[in-house]
């Protein structure tokens, strides 16, 4: 909003087209979500303690979890409100709210975090109920999955950039042409692209892979089953990972972060012919919204980190989860999401071994799912668990980034 | 050391080119300079462990400190040995030997580690000394910092680029030119720059301000000083910082993140003349430093984090700041530091607050000081205190790179 608003006083103080830059509403949608979450999240906190919301984390099914989490069990839950707000208002400010994608993705978080809300709702409220039955939830987060792929089916446009004039095989020196020029971009500068790309119309529908530039398997109708699949599984992994302070958190700012470098990329058609990555005009804009996220989870992980004073709960790590898997769908970088986002592939992955090992064989994999609930019977301190994945959450996101480059 | 054999190989199979990039050899080494921690560290952690190096923590002049302390006592000390070596390795892997600041950066590391190991060797092997005394250290920081001043005030050349065509005022659109294209530039690629580039011999020693960008302030052969000045500086906030579990590391992280990122765009032609900074021929190849420092920070916080297997000591904290420090005045951002390393600046400050008020007032301004145990005293959990500065870091690491942007 504060960006139409400054953009109409551009003409009396041109200074304000810094505005336009989305490198620069990035950030300050960054810091915005960032302090809404520190400044208003005591309140939130308190006013959630004094209802009552608690997670019954004594109810697990396992008698030794339960000894682990015994201190947790005043510690508030849909801190997911908190985080939401936050990554809303900075959007609110610093976005810009004519843009499909960034409404698609706020539109996805909204019925997801309602999904979610209502089974912390029902845990909270019957004791003898362990939340939405699960069935319900995944019929419920298809069903917005789905409605997210037809939209998308109809909007999404993507182009393939033409390759630098410079072959990596002939690295050119810029020395014929003068001192070079880092073009501003028109998609930096908001509008519309404005030389001719090569364009395919099922470009949109395609899926790309990271390292195989040249591998493009046109889906068609079937590209609608592609977002809802992304959208919920990755909006039930990162469910699945909320479970020791501060994980499921910061290893959210990690994949939005780098999300918030892709979208930037991948909206600019200069950088994106560079890396030779699909061009989706638009997508720039989902830097400002992965930045809000950015910080966001950098003001809900202050509340949140170990000792955690509130948790995300299903509120939160539902339309999260969803919210960053709809980013990956429409930067067409969905394998993307499987490097950066590994540590919640492998959660969501050690859970299915698990379920799938026991009903097969009759044996466990692990000495519990999900993974980091195995690491703290291996005596692990938790504060230790958390900060190892966040590393490993961080070497994945820098390894994907590399895949970017090596095309 | 393999960026030479790999050139070597690189008329046989011209894909070996990639390895000319800047950025992909930065990510290597910090892939690297982890791994190399995570697996010899252990092995590092245990031989420290069986000749005895603990740091006696009990030592503190606060009683009270002591107390909350007291589990630290069998946690080895100079895991900044590990540090070193994974930095070390990931730029003796992926860097370029050849290049005058990563030899200067090195060498200073170098230097200061042996400084701070004979502290800390001080502190073990005798029970009534703490360490070298204050002086001696400071002194010996000095003479590094001096050392290094003189070398950069013969080697560092600094060059104005001219900005780019458009004008912030009249943003360009493309159309005329084609499609854009993102010039690789000669310092990506190795070598020297190819195009002629304003210069003033007395650039190298000159202070460049943030935002301000047209403020210079020539310091001729002051600059030798101002460069001790910062090395010394940054060294001992970096060793004040470091007191609990993973803070200085995390910092460290946050901190040379940032200056990699800084380090290649100061080190290119067309991104410094985009941005109007100064640039620095050749500083791009610190961008590989600072990445292995990256890494190596992973790595180190894999063991460091709470509670924590292994303690840096002065063996990693003078280096690791010093080194720092080094690296923003070659890029000519010492005031960038002072933000990205807001958490070392104000822990140093709480430091001389606390003295000077109790010097001249006799009253404290800190319960103690530094300032983390300031809030360990008001009640903070230290792992709690430890993710809040890291996410104040990060926040200042975000505002010191939208600083660049705004000139």
């Amino acid at each position: 909003m504060l960006y139409a608003f400054l953009a109409s006083w551009e003409r009396i103080w041109p200074d304000l087209q810094i505005f336009r830059y989305i490198t620069f509403r990035a950030s300050l949608a960054a810091i915005s979500a960032f302090l809404i979450c520190v400044i208003l999240g005591p309140r939130i906190i308190r006013l959630l303690s004094s209802r009552g919301v608690h997670e019954d984390v004594g109810r697990s099914d396992s008698p030794a979890l339960n000894r682990l989490h015994a201190g947790k069990k005043h510690t508030p839950t849909m801190g997911g409100l908190i985080f939401l707000l936050a990554m809303f208002g900075g959007v609110f400010l610093w976005g810009r709210l004519d843009n499909p994608y960034v409404l698609l993705v706020l539109g996805v978080s909204t019925a997801l975090g309602a999904v979610g809300f209502v089974d912390d709702f029902i845990k909270l409220t019957s004791k003898d109920k362990p939340g939405l039955r699960a069935r319900t939830k995944l019929a419920w987060q298809v069903l917005v999955g789905t409605a997210a792929g037809l939209v998308l089916f109809s909007v999404l446009e993507v182009r393939l950039p033409d390759p630098p004039a410079a072959d990596r095989g002939a690295p050119v020196t810029s020395r014929d042409q003068g001192p070079p020029v880092l073009p501003v971009a028109s998609s930096d500068l908001a509008g519309e692209p404005r030389y001719s790309i090569r364009d395919d119309s099922d470009l949109g529908t395609s899926v790309f892979f990271p390292v195989f530039r040249r591998v493009r398997v046109p889906l068609g109708i079937l590209f609608i089953g592609l977002v809802a699949l992304v959208v919920v599984a990755s909006s039930n992994a990162v469910n699945l990972t909320d479970g020791l302070d501060g994980l499921a958190c910061g290893s959210l700012i990690l994949v939005s972060g780098t999300f918030a470098i892709v979208a930037y990329v991948v909206g600019r058609t200069d950088f994106a012919g560079y890396l030779r990555l699909p061009y989706v005009p638009g997508a720039g804009e989902l830097s400002v919204l992965c930045s809000a996220m950015v910080g966001a989870g950098m003001g809900f992980l202050w509340h949140n980190c170990h000792p955690a004073s509130v948790f995300l709960g299903d509120t939160g790590a539902l339309p999260l989860g969803g919210a960053i898997g709809l980013v990956a769908v429409i930067l067409k970088q969905e394998f993307l999401l499987l490097i950066a986002g590994g540590i919640f592939v492998v959660e969501a992955a050690s859970v299915i071994l698990q379920v799938a090992s026991f009903r097969l064989r009759g044996k466990r994999v692990f000495r519990i799912a999900p993974l980091h609930h195995h690491f703290q019977f291996l005596g692990w301190p938790e504060s230790k668990i958390t900060v190892r994945f966040w590393i490993v959450g961080a070497i994945l996101a820098l390894i994907s980034l590399v895949t970017l480059k090596v095309r």
